[in-house]
């Protein structure tokens, strides 16, 4: 595989490189970081992101070439951190599979002529740092400050239930390699915008807790009361996940096209991307999500069901 | 110097382990993981700790082994993560220099009759897990989950200034050798109940922002609403700090005596201790406080003037 992939690489003289809608710390930091080490070779690259990126990300490296769309011819196709072509949304229909595909879901569909998946890894960042050399390209000061963002996206600042030494280990190297971790960390992880902090507000109010179970909703109007304007929670749900006697956090996000964007997060040992996958969605055993047609009222109350059930006798310890 | 410690506790047969007064996760990771290693070579072992150890902190192995004075003769006494005797309380009064200290204060008056301070360690603990072995005792599994929540507690979940690579890899060893890290971390830095995180729904629903300057309200209403059982903020005014464009954070909760605790944090080069001080509070230059009587309408008004006064013409960056 790795040479195959390195024969690719090789190969690919303008290149597409794409990650997946609504993007968090991983898909940014594996699609720059991806990005620039190809740029850095002297590949033509185009970085694709939907939705584009968010502000709090300009300080990257790279983040002045993110696109929305698809804008020139290109050889080869890479996607980043998205475990079906649907998670890129709709930038790459008609462009045929990807050549190459590097994700860490372990839901992923293979959905590519080339498919590297590693369900143990934090990050897709992470498989990139140990992947890139191996793949004839240098991880430098710049792609590692990108695929540290990545890792500390994706495991909230090194604390979710997967962490592993290799991680920590992969994010020193980062760092001799120049990537300024508490800069990242700061800027990534902690600077809240006054709109964030008022909207989490309206989400931590509406807290409802029954046996392990925590759950909330964030409604349209609450993000028009607290200004903000994003469509997604502003990472409300790590805040959620942190409180105690948790086996189990669901958050609702009430959308404009009449769905509901459902979070889930769980303890070790309770699998919920398994009923995020019975509504369409995916993710990890920890984290999973889904995008559910309905009333918010209604999937509420279909996945309250459903996860309960996951949940059967199941006591906080 | 490594030599003369090892002979040191060697020879050791009944150790005392001190720390500091109001004991963070260093202190007491720090004490608990040199005073287990050296249980489990064999050696009697009193760990002191003045004011006691932390609710949060009871599942360290060896926390039900802290006591808060000393209580049984010993031959050898060591001090750890402590810069001067002062800092101990006054566990240690008539009991002579310590024989070994070790810390990672650079402030550190080398009060004892040995001295290990290395003052680039991010954490005495992580000095300890450096030096145990070469001291001839071993990082076990209990040893590593007390040094890992040292480092934890002083570099906040490795996001310090001063975090380095060697601190990263030192956690990973530690993972390796059995220490918990997403669970430590969870228990030390990160769990809140229920009721803080809907009473910090309360006062984000509320903030208030204008020119740099940004406020919020925790009422006796807010209070009892989301059930929370003190009279404090919950440390709601820590994540009000981390909101981007501020120059000075306000905190206003009401009280049922009549008064109103007043809280400010300010940006590098604001000194909001001088406000506090014309209140009867007191305080440092980034973080002050005072407690004023009146309606909390009231104490808003007057508070908001003077700060604004004393912001003038500043402006955010």
């Amino acid at each position: 595989m790795d040479q195959q992939i390195r024969a690719l690489l090789s190969r690919a003289e303008s290149v597409a490189v794409v990650s997946h809608i609504r993007p968090d710390g991983d898909a940014i930091g594996s699609l720059l970081g991806m990005g620039l080490a190809l740029l850095h070779a002297g590949k033509k690259v185009q970085l694709v992101l939907q939705d584009g990126l968010p502000q709090k990300y300009d300080f990257l490296p790279g983040s002045e070439m993110v696109q929305r769309s698809i804008k020139a011819p290109f050889d080869t196709l890479i996607v980043v951190d998205c475990s079906d072509l649907e998670r890129t949304g709709v930038v790459l229909q008609g462009q045929g599979s990807p050549d190459l595909v590097v994700d860490h879901h372990k839901t992923n569909l293979a959905f590519g002529r080339l498919n590297y998946v590693e369900p143990q890894a934090v990050a897709t960042a992470a498989i990139l740092v140990e992947k890139l050399p191996v793949w004839g390209f240098e991880v430098d000061r710049e792609v590692a400050a990108c695929l540290l963002t990545g890792i500390l996206g994706d495991t909230i600042g090194f604390r979710t239930s997967n962490m592993s030494p290799q991680a920590l280990r992969i994010a020193a190297d980062l760092m001799e390699r120049g990537a300024d971790l508490p800069m990242i960390y700061q800027k990534t992880l902690l600077s809240r915008s006054i709109a964030e902090l008022r909207y989490w507000g309206r989400g931590l109010t509406n807290i409802n807790y029954e046996d392990g179970l925590l759950w909330t909703t964030l409604t349209l109007d609450d993000r028009i009361k607290a200004a903000y304007p994003e469509n997604d929670d502003a990472d409300l749900i790590n805040l959620l996940s942190s409180a105690s006697d948790i086996l189990v956090v669901v958050l609702f996000i009430e959308q404009a096209d009449g769905k509901v964007k459902v979070s889930w997060r769980s303890a070790e040992g309770i699998d919920v991307s398994q009923i995020a996958f019975e509504f369409g969605g995916g993710g990890h055993a920890a984290a999973a999500g889904a995008d559910i047609i309905g009333s918010l009222e209604n999937v509420v109350e279909i996945v309250l069901t459903k996860t309960k059930s996951l949940l059967g006798d199941r006591k906080v310890n």
